[in-house]
């Protein structure tokens, strides 16, 4: 059975997974796949700590080089994170003629432009299931499943740590704070969460899912972000009864030859199956105009879930090498109906709005002749219950506005007396 | 650039859709996919009636031996559907040195034992994405995306006449027969229903999976298979009070070394994804070991739908065959830990069981003595509203029981002079 070598770059939590699978599954994965995985080679900083795992020390080396300059090792994993030295030593990687697997979304979305160049030049691949959503075959999905097919839309729930949050209060009634201890607590949350919860991460995600849908690759700046550690729980309740629930969503929309992307909380009806997918969930719901209308959902992280998805890429990358297949399109393709990028203060969106307003008479005339002044239209307008301090909740949901004319209105509609926090304005898509 | 010659046998709905795609994306797909795929012949037993895609008559024939034979054709692809002839041309293909492309999970249900080992003999391979829920990527995303994966469990809802059968009961309180009068009406039932409604052709799918997640054929007669025609109004909406939702599940279940295989109607709670699924759509649940729960949701018919998947599997064959790759084993492994199938009678399941009863004291006391003397216990029961006819339902909820004691209690509590009508039950399962 003809051999394959490989050379692992990083052997943390998803590595030794990998380590694990192709070591306890070997026979299992030699039939299936008529290939023999060899672990040729594993590098690590640490080279000391016990894995969940045993290997072969002889195997362990602290130096990268070791791996890449190999010659026997066909593929290199890259599992250690970040954008260096991730990048050189997947540069280094592709320049030797290798191929390369990694799990690296911050990477590939933020330098992936000039490595896809480079491995297109040298024709070697690189793949990237595991980047996005872990063992959830999306990725393959998207560039071969459907590779006949076009997309208008994207919208994703692609961060574990966000979406457990927003299921704590919704399910559980608690403030934000709560929440995000209770993930800390659950080891769903890093010590500082501040990529996962402000939307950061969820961006990442989004560039790579632009890049196979749409065949371009969006930079971070191109994307408006908006995380999730200010909703609040009377938004939340005030959602449901208005039959939303609040999902922080990495968005990609096509229209008029025009491409919005951005991460965002955003309210979408609860009936929809986005609104189900609850806690560490991640799903992925894409609209093609050939298969339709799309869900892919799962555990979007997790040690052997991202080992999955980096197995699932070794098997592909052995299969191409054994054959001397050369891949370099990835299998994507460019959509030449997208124009340019829409900026944010241009997208039109329907709104939950809510302002907190002195219980006076007059107050709901002021802030509607305002929105009115901006062209806004009103859908619907609750006075919530009434609270001691005389400060009361107004929840309003308008119809389609675009984002700038809605922040100059709400500028203005907080400089009035009888307002008496910021406006919250929370983006509702019928998805 | 490299062109891969096809030929189609079947120019119907499907078929056009393929002809279609090929011809109006060819340079989308070119660039994507770096080979040109080539429809060099078509064959269709009508080649006068006008089809939605206009193409070059002398592609055209009746003769089904004219695509097999013409050896200029790597790649036959096989849409008429049927056993017969279809399994002659395809085995005459792959006898010819041709890959296979089809969507006739018939077919493969019944005859693909046989066809996949002439396949595996001659070096060639048969595609069959479409055969499952059409465009939704399942099959590669069971045979590549989660290679490494060993399965529990697969629960689907893989018929969209059935399916949009019971949405509409559930959702617009209405009667089978109202019901299934509406799917004909929007054509999404067949003139005669019966392998949709019955179950056959969700079974024949979950033959399709459970070789793609076990590695064995099961035959129909291995397949517990009941419909939907049977269920009434009532028991949907009984369902909903105990916050369960019904499903036409296509199941398979490891456990303790056996297998089980069944299509039956079943309760499942309201909150879990897969009762959310809802009209035609199709959505299948796996329970993987390592990537964990994953669900793939999406139409599970339609021309353009069904054709996205086809032409997925062109271009994986075609990538395969520049390639000169031998991939006879699918990446299909089979799970040794399965030691036999087990049969209808030694499934254990709760039930959702409703009796008819004539209304007067002591009724509950016989039944629930005949259900203690089989060993079944209950979980909860109501009695519902009274009729005028004094006969009246009491819906009971039973913890595990065997199907067969099940089966026996049933039997014997229909023959008591209190129980009215023939008693029903319906299987709950906790996904």
């Amino acid at each position: 059975m003809k051999k394959i070598n490989i050379g692992l770059i990083g052997f943390g939590n998803v590595g030794s997974g990998v380590v694990k699978i192709l070591r306890e599954r070997k026979s299992f994965l030699c039939e299936k796949i008529g290939l023999e995985i060899e672990i040729k080679k594993i590098c690590d900083k640490d080279t000391a700590s016990r894995r969940n795992v045993s290997i072969d020390h002889k195997l362990l080396t602290k130096e990268a080089r070791d791996v890449i300059n190999d010659p026997q090792i066909d593929i290199i994993v890259e599992l250690i994170g970040g954008i260096h030295p991730a990048k050189e030593y997947i540069a280094e990687s592709l320049k030797k003629g290798k191929n390369v697997v990694t799990a690296n979304k911050a990477l590939l979305a933020e330098e992936g432009k000039e490595l896809f160049a480079l491995a297109r030049d040298r024709g070697k691949n690189i793949y990237f299931e595991a980047s996005v959503c872990a063992g959830i075959p999306i990725i393959k999905s998207l560039r071969e499943g459907l590779v006949a097919n076009r997309f208008s839309s994207i919208f994703g729930i692609v961060n574990g740590t966000s979406n457990f949050i927003l299921s704590q209060m919704s399910g559980n009634d608690c403030e934000f704070s709560h929440a995000l201890k209770k993930a800390r607590a659950e080891g769903f949350a890093e010590k500082d969460p501040t990529l996962d919860i402000e939307g950061m991460d969820s961006a990442h995600k989004l560039i790579l899912l632009v890049y196979l849908c749409f065949g371009r690759m969006v930079s971070m700046e191109d994307i408006f972000i908006e995380g999730v550690s200010r909703i609040s729980l009377a938004d939340v309740n005030y959602a449901k009864e208005l039959g939303l629930e609040i999902k922080l969503l990495a968005i990609a929309k096509k229209e008029a030859g025009e491409l919005e992307v951005r991460v965002h909380p955003t309210m979408i009806p609860s009936k929809h199956l986005l609104a189900s997918v609850n806690g560490i969930f991640n799903a992925i719901y894409v609209s093609s105009d050939l298969a339709g209308d799309l869900l892919f959902y799962g555990p979007g992280a997790g040690q052997l879930s991202a080992a999955s998805g980096v197995v699932s890429d070794l098997v592909d990358a052995a299969h191409n090498i054994q054959a001397g297949l050369f891949k370099p399109t990835l299998n994507i393709g460019l959509d030449k109906s997208i124009r340019k990028l829409r900026k944010i203060d241009e997208i039109e969106s329907r709104y939950y709005i809510r302002f907190m307003a002195v219980d006076r008479p007059g107050v709901l005339a002021k802030v509607s002749s305002v929105l009115s002044r901006f062209g806004i239209s009103i859908a619907s307008v609750t006075q919530k219950e009434r609270r001691r301090s005389k400060i009361v909740p107004i929840v309003m949901v308008i119809h389609g506005a675009k984002e700038k004319n809605l922040r100059l209105a709400l500028e203005s509609i907080d400089r009035l007396d009888s307002i008496k926090e910021k406006s919250v304005a929370i983006r509702i898509e019928e998805v």
